[in-house]
């Protein structure tokens, strides 16, 4: 019998990839399955994204840094034992630090993710991963940019206010203050989401309404990284707009791409190379994944989906064990999931599924290896 | 590959166990597993056991009768090719036969099952099969019996009322006009339930909630019950009241025993008798059945249960695809059904998942073929 792959993924709202990848062997276990486990945590560049990269080595850092609302909040960052730097914006930044009350899409800035990559930098990281996902802000990375040193100016040569809303008074570009050792950074942004930072399919149209932000709202935010980019490739002279992904946690990637220089990656690829899974499918015979929620139409950003086509290419099949799943098993399958197999075990309401998610995971699991023993 | 049985049951409310074997071969053909498929259905006795017994051969034939509450319908019972007549007693005096707001358990009776009987009688079946189960009456059989001749009287020798509030006018029995022909007839009782007629575990306390019965008509039907049998123990000089499987369908299976010398059997055993479950299984790599809803407390009585510990005797595994789930997949694996699986795929409500079970029942076969396929 070959082995078994776990990949898991967060079952968001209710479930860590730790707590899923425990539940997920508990349950394969206690089938009596002979395959031997392997587990590795997969997130796509968002929340989890510092979890999945040291949970085998590696170490973290903890500082203080500012929350999206400007409030003082305890955040970490990773150092891999080969010197990359792993950040995760959703630490600082992330949308999951407020409660639904203080959702604030104008004010919300990027700035703690600034002082935690001025951190990792200080810290002596060279190479550094920034994970993009689960974010408050949509503020083109302003915040970040000025906790590094640049100055973002209005007409009277005071610094901007923080937040998407305070891009309209951008005025002058000062670069000056970035420190040096940035030119030696290899940075690598680390996104699954292809939109640009402006236009139709830019950061504020298509991600702004999820972090709270009215129809009014999402015109202005939009009017506001119009101008902002506007007046940062002027002042740069580079472009990047229009680069696929630069739109990624509200712009935050085109923002940086100006700036560092950083290139896109996609989050579960860095993840799986650093986590060698390529070589863990040589004797593999089965890979499975978690996700709280697959949906035929939203297959192309999830982390279970680059974990499943990563090992359909080496002709390893993948089931994803799904919270909840929406559209044709069959566009699961030819999306590259081998089978997408549902935890619920009845009718019943979300909040009683979130609230038993690690029991109904785990009974999937057990439920999956029972199956896979059927010899026909 | 082996082959795979599709033996079907109903998922009640929802779907019949025609319509759950066609999505299941569906689903299962979309998978492109290359198994040979066999399709049967099951039932245990109750609703769908004259579909599921002449599904590949024998003939029905319609009768006018009385339903549970007096009024004329068109029921009909089976002729199978070796002569034997299948009389489901949810055709003529079920529960379902009935609206929510009709629900009479003190009123309903069994009288239209005792007309297609006759019926069977004559049409010259000596070998009849009456199946238990989804009926709306408590009458100890009276209603059946009095159709097929028995005077069931009253002190001034009237013949007492329908139903189980009628049984406690009973004082004399004159069985002289049942038919001669009885004698002949060898009368099996089809159920899956082990409830006496009386007492604790009895056919009143047990199945009248469901009927409709107050706590107070409980306890009256419970009282009639047991002045109907002791009457009639006294007359006949036989003993069902403590019969297992005797409470069966309101206690009409102690009824006909004492009457009619019928014995009991387990309502699946003998369907999969006569569909030659075990000649099939000689091929089979496994069973699919599936099954409204499975619950670790209530196994022992369904229908897909005794599918799945049949096939185990033989080494084939059984997967039951179901609505619902309640229970630990451990006890169910330990009580003979392989694998549990539930249909359901995301947190819905009962109604949605009733409305669109044909299409979650082939998705799940879909899913379990894709599955099934995967070698380890």
């Amino acid at each position: 019998m070959r082995d078994i792959v776990i990949a898991a993924g967060a079952l968001k709202g209710s479930l860590s990839a730790g707590a899923a990848a425990a539940a997920v062997e508990r349950g394969l276990r206690q089938s009596g399955i002979a395959a031997r486990l392997h587990r590795l945590l997969i997130a796509d560049g968002g929340d989890g994204t510092l979890e999945a990269f040291t949970a085998a080595g590696g170490r973290r850092e903890a500082r203080l840094v500012f929350d999206p609302l400007g409030r003082l909040r305890t955040a970490e960052f990773g150092l891999l034992d080969d010197g990359t730097a792993v950040i995760e914006m959703a630490q600082a930044s992330g949308l999951a630090l407020l409660a639904e009350d203080e959702l604030d899409a104008v004010r919300a800035s990027t700035y703690g993710t600034g002082q935690l990559m001025k951190a990792a930098l200080e810290a002596g990281a060279r190479r550094m991963i920034i994970g993009m996902g689960g974010s408050a802000s949509t503020d083109g990375g302003a915040g970040c940019l000025m906790a590094l040193g640049v100055k973002l100016l209005d007409k009277r040569g005071r610094m901007i206010p923080l937040g998407g809303g305070g891009l309209r008074a951008l005025a002058q570009v000062d670069a000056s203050g970035l420190d040096a050792r940035w030119r030696e950074v290899e940075l690598i942004i680390a996104t699954d989401v292809d939109n640009p930072a402006v236009g139709e399919r830019g950061a504020a149209a298509v991600f702004a309404p999820q972090k709270g932000a009215s129809p009014e709202q999402i015109k202005r935010l939009a009017a506001n990284l119009e101008h902002f980019f506007d007046v940062v490739e002027t002042a740069l002279g580079v472009e990047v707009r229009t680069q696929p992904g630069g739109g990624a946690a509200g712009a935050f990637a085109a923002g940086l791409m100006a700036f560092l220089g950083g290139r896109i990656r996609s989050g579960i690829d860095l993840l799986l190379d650093h986590r060698g899974f390529d070589d863990l499918l040589t004797d593999a015979g089965l890979v499975i994944t978690s996700e709280g929620r697959l949906d035929a139409q939203t297959l192309g950003g999830k982390a279970p989906v680059g974990v499943a086509r990563r090992a359909a290419a080496r002709g390893v099949p993948t089931v994803a064990l799904v919270g909840g799943l929406s559209g044709d098993d069959a566009d699961f399958h030819a999306a590259g999931v081998w089978a997408a197999l549902p935890i619920v075990t009845a009718p019943m309401l979300l909040h009683e599924a979130l609230a038993d998610a690690e029991r109904l995971l785990e009974a999937a699991a057990l439920r999956l290896g029972y199956i896979l023993q059927i010899k026909l």
